[in-house]
């Protein structure tokens, strides 16, 4: 029996067969040798099931025991939490693999992903790029309207998920892209109202100024 | 005395001001009550000191002793593992803080920082996007051939940070977005040389031939 149960759609197309996030869930655990076993949600009918799980409709998924966890970033910690084979133990390596995590997303992935998002539609004609990143705003948008329209914080109270889901949203507003979607901006307005953003915010003003 | 210290940028242009990613910092330190001091570095002048710490020549780092880490997700990570005000004790809201920090970044940032690029820059013409899209991707993997030039796996030993790393360039290499980039196509090769990886490829397309 296991425990570790990982989920992906029952089928996609032709094209990110191979590119399939759950690929880099699969490998973990293979790497670490954990037994798991691999659960199908439809790829065509995505319901509240899979919302429940995943909020922006995507896959993969893990669960371990009674907790479900999406992002696969954040199932690559949790299963390094789990297994020497996939985090040293050194509290220097550790922290070595935790920034690299988030560098691999944040400073990488985010300049590869609307590369390859043209690269997979075929290099398509330059005027319809804004359109396609205006679009991929929006549907994360929608789903994080959802989620925040039914929380007042993101994990129970209020964290550093919060203030980094914040500051991303924050700057958003700051271009009236949050216009349509309430719940977003109360959600900014919520965060930034806490006196430690004010003294931050206010901190770092000055440290620019000051250079001036 | 404190042994947190967040390094910034001396000065930054009048427009990022109010949103260097230092905010994120200074905000969850401040949360905390955590005492901190900042640092500044040269905007204009980015040297190796400043490569040492944050590989991409960009800011900030946090150093907490002889901890140093780049990376905003991967700092705030940091400080909730040091403060219940900012994380959690329960493992479930760890996990749930933890998958949120990734969904910030990978779900949120990643549809949001493009279109705000273009918003930072006054909606520059169509034409350019294309452009400004190759060229996000080109400078992220001039460092990381820098970074990969000079090491096996990213931190010391191979890790998730690898697979997550490798996974995201090896969709880059299948579009041929590697030539010129020849430590990281060796890094994306030796990571998939692995059998964990062709076990994990193989189960993947076996999963999504099946329902065919």
């Amino acid at each position: 029996m296991t425990n570790l149960i990982l989920t992906t759609f029952d089928w996609v197309p032709e094209t990110p067969r191979g590119y399939v996030r759950d690929i880099r869930v699969r490998w973990a655990l293979e790497e670490a040798g954990l037994p798991y076993r691999v659960n199908s949600i439809p790829f065509r009918d995505r319901g509240a099931e899979h919302f429940s799980h995943q909020p922006f409709g995507q896959v993969p998924w893990l669960t371990d025991g009674d907790i479900s966890i999406f992002e696969s970033g954040a199932m690559l910690l949790h299963l390094g939490e789990r297994s020497e084979l996939l985090m040293p133990v050194n509290p220097h390596s550790r922290s070595e693999v935790k920034q690299w995590l988030f560098a691999a997303i944040a400073s990488v992935e985010a300049a590869s992903q609307p590369w390859s998002f043209f690269k997979f539609s075929g290099d398509t004609a330059e005027t319809s790029m804004r359109a396609f990143i205006d679009g991929f705003l929006e549907a994360r948008l929608k789903r994080m309207e959802a989620v925040l329209a039914a929380r007042e914080w993101l994990a129970g109270t209020f964290s550093v998920a919060d203030i980094l889901m914040a500051d991303v949203l924050r700057l958003v507003d700051s271009f009236d892209g949050l216009t349509g979607f309430p719940a977003c901006r109360d959600y900014v307005a919520r965060a930034t109202a806490r006196p430690s953003f004010a003294k931050a915010h206010a901190d770092q003003l000055a440290h620019f100024a000051a250079a001036d």
